[in-house]
């Protein structure tokens, strides 16, 4: 971090900023410049924000040198990491496929489903048990049911299961069925949440809020790393813009800039990405020419009755036609798509 | 509701559009068009979104017409809530003060704060006692130890506290001690949290998400006043966009916004909307003649020594001469700026 | 501007940033820090921009330590710039009051709104000849016709009139019937209109863009100031936004951000920044509230037929009834309305 | 366009609206909801704009059933425009690259980028002669002299030239020289320029907006058509948004979005879509598996040496690189990249 100081600063104000640094077990260095004088501060400056600097009298500016992530990052750990599960490998040179509803609606719906997803080639099951929904008059999940109903569903189809926890309170309940914790994101800066999944053992999907800029996301993963749990995987999942005809902006340059930054592994959702299960197709084979390590796809054998988000989920045959073209792309650039199940 | 059909919509589209309706316990009102037939929905349309009739064959558009808000909104309850406590109103004629630290950082500086804002004529005293950081690495807050300090400023000053909330399970403990309950922005979609609160019997201080719309808002709101707890207050904290001089922008135009579509009474957060200390007394006056009910105002004794968001903090002797000035601006809109203490 | 230093920077590395620094006939002064060097640059910056700089191997970072507007800047010149015409002062003690329809529809209407605003108290007329529209099938505006209303208008009730100019060719036509050539919100980066106006003799009002930057704006600003034209002033006028119960999100915290950065007198446009007429007088009295030296308000006699706009415009009753209550709120920040015609 | 009245309006509500709607020549179908009269619009819409009707007393809610452009939309055309010019098709099954610098800055930098990117194979080279700069200190282009350079490489090369008009007072000079017009992201909803470049004969590439919706982009494409000229491509180039990492954010879901609303051919412009040359290769190759017709790249020979957008510019070695890279993407999805020069 570098303090820039005000051509007007005083000696005392250059004091007090050095004070400051020198405070929190920092040390400083001093350069004179023609116009500004400059302080250096030295050490792991994740134990002062440039904010605390930024008030204090005689500071022009304050510029970070260093990411505020360290744990994430590229610079703490080189390799790519890779999230192995049952067979699966998330993260490596395969692209992982997590497919199901919105919601675990009913029993015969989600087993239909999954058989569907797991003949098309997907590795993952989702589905959501506890559901965050905007409208307190809208169905808000089965909750302990729906959890069951996936576990039943992965025994039969043997694929792995990503289901959303909501609150810290359930992170137990979760965790004794979920392969993976999904945070969903409205939950990113949800820190009491963030701190529970960190303390558990299951890997966590943690996706972009809507409004989070990369950094935010990149210091929530920060939280659950810090907390002891390795196993992060990042989803982009559209973020809110002016623009209407979309649901979300799926950003997909944060997928080589994430991957640029962290060791993390990414995926994309390309479903509430767009909001419009026309636009899923070409958005997920841009997401793996992007490089996606992974996505996150919606499918209901019956859009038109789906509880919630029928307008972004695919069909089955939807999801079908989707995989096919999927395994083209990924070997275009020197990948491929992960085999069903994982059990090749 | 009204559901557009396409031009070519055949019958049976038609029909299952008809069946979906009545499914849910509601009735439809047919009209045939020259291009387009075009379907009413008759009854209570929180039981049905818009997008489970999209998704549908034959749809070409669906409109809603109603609000999906119906506890929070003016058409059930035309009046202003009042929310009265120990002798202070929000939502009442005069403006409400609320001025204190980010965080609560020790007691000799919240108590100095207390009575520097009493004394200049604040009716509440806030303070974060859990805090969210963007980062795991900066000052989470003392906890219940902070609410302490807070009871006792409260003991000593005769201001109303409001504090932050932060997960379902502090709910309880916080109640024990503040008067006002703060929901964060980043907590706005935090449903276990706004389940919980609604349970409670304290009033509550909903912050508008940084990136959500107006709608969401009032939508989370109804979420608390669906709970049971009717005694919810608005704050409008600045929404995130692309400028890049202020830390958000300041939407005052949600002000008269929200008070035309709700009776909730809407307070406005200057110190987090702007970021800018320099900038929170005209933003201050901006709001009061907006209309704005309460101010919630960002004060520290020393802000360069604040553990956070000293930027944006008024010293005392500011927090002073904002006070000095804004009893005119209310009095030229026939308002005023409630009594010190609310004990007049 | 202030240069640093990769860690691993090699010697070469130093001396091409020097190099390209000197190269614009600028000085550097170096500082090697603990990890860093930093490079200063000393002299005219500029001849340089920030991205020149960062592109160079070895560099980390480039932080701009000034403004990139000059004479648009307060350091440039401390007063604020009055602009009188007319015995009008904008940018003085009293808030102007700008208003009129959106698009000069025909003779009758624009007189009768003339005589309504002049006898409610405003100032200056609005009204454009030229206008810009989404849809090549709306209205296009009267041309040269509407120009000459707009004339006729002035003569009979003493208003100044600000009208729009669209294109660098018609910047002479305008100028022979405008007192005031306004820059819309579309060209505010349309830098050869800009250029051109910069060559006129008649005041300028530079709309913000829906997607600019105060900074950018300014930068706007600096055109028209270097090209010898000294009499801007800068009208906020609401950015884009997620938000959709408005037209666009109305920034009033850019009025003191922009008169703490500048000189420049700062307008405000209620009408286009909240898009709905019902909104109009709490946004006017914030503005005034906020510090704004100027309001631009759409005003129709009958809204309802209007060919643009209509519904952001107030009836002729409703904007008497927004002057009288605007008087009390700038007095309340020790101010005052400006006197109608500014003949008093 | 459907009308929805109020429950309370009355009467002669009703007749206003109706009256409105036949005063522009169009038909009127009502339909007596339980709650809600409704008036369906019936004819040409696009001489009635929503606002023209939601402003008339007692309407509840105006819902546009169209979208507003027509030339531009699929349903005037089915097939997709296919631009071909000296052998080049962009809109055809191969994807067309578009390479070479922001600026033209000297004849021999341009005449080596001509080169490089030749033999790696584009088939037209871009470089702006008039150049919209934020500040009026930075280089403004070569103007006519980098036309002529811009020609001068054409001849050797074979190459297309794509190049900015920025005034239309120019565009008859540039179209003496270009192949294609380039309108440029900050002239979007610049009519004046639109309209000009609507009667050229050149080919016209319309950049979107950096906030522009895309229902905007396609109504300033209609502009250009409804003046008589087919031959428009549309290109994303990154909104703006929140995000600071990336200067802009890559809205690829734009691009099978406008491909099923429009028949124009679409282009992605990378390096302003991100800002960052090492986020090029990825968002190329994902541009491509989105369905791109074309792609804009920067490529400098010395990104370090650029007057403008350095650190978005490919090198030559890097620009070589990603388009080895780029045609095994593209057979993926069944198309492939166009031969060098088109001449194959």
């Amino acid at each position: 971090m570098i303090v820039v100081m005000r051509k007007d600063a005083e000696k005392n104000d250059l004091e007090g900023v050095i004070e400051r640094i020198e405070g929190v077990g920092l040390d400083v260095h001093l350069s004179e410049g023609v116009e500004h004088t400059i302080v250096g501060v030295v050490g792991d400056v994740r134990h002062i924000r440039p904010e605390d600097l930024q008030v204090l009298p005689g500071v022009l500016r304050v510029v970070r040198i260093m990411h505020p992530f360290k744990l994430a990052s590229r610079e703490f750990q080189g390799e790519t990491t890779e999230i192995v599960l049952n067979g699966c490998s998330i993260g490596g040179s395969a692209v992982t496929v997590m497919a199901g509803p919105c919601a675990v609606e009913d029993r015969e719906t989600l087993l239909e489903t999954a058989r569907g997803v797991r003949a098309a080639g997907a590795q993952v099951l989702r589905g959501g048990a506890f559901k965050p929904r905007t409208s307190p008059y809208s169905f808000q999940g089965l909750g302990e049911e729906g959890l069951q109903i996936m576990a039943e569903a992965r025994e039969e189809t043997g694929l792995l299961i990503v289901t959303e926890v909501l609150s810290p309170g359930d992170v137990e309940l979760v965790s004794g069925y979920a392969d993976i914790l999904q945070i969903g994101a409205r939950n990113m800066q949800n820190y009491s949440l963030l701190h529970e999944v960190g303390a558990s053992d299951r890997p966590v999907l943690l996706k972009r809020g809507m409004m989070s800029s990369v950094e935010e996301w990149l210091m929530a993963a920060e939280y659950v790393l810090s907390g002891g749990n390795h196993r992060v995987m990042l989803c982009e999942r559209g973020i809110r813009t002016f623009e209407g005809y979309t649901r979300n902006t799926l950003d997909l340059s944060a997928v080589p800039l994430v991957k640029s930054l962290s060791h993390l592994p990414v995926v994309v959702d390309p479903s509430h990405g767009t909001g419009r299960s026309d636009l899923v197709p070409a958005m997920s084979r841009a997401a793996v020419a992007a490089g996606a390590d992974g996505l996150l796809v919606e499918v209901h054998p019956r859009p038109e009755k789906a509880l919630s988000d029928g307008p972004q989920s695919l069909t089955i045959p939807g999801f079908e036609a989707l995989m096919e073209g999927l395994d083209p792309v990924a070997r275009s650039i020197d990948r491929s798509v992960a085999v069903a199940g994982c059990t090749g």
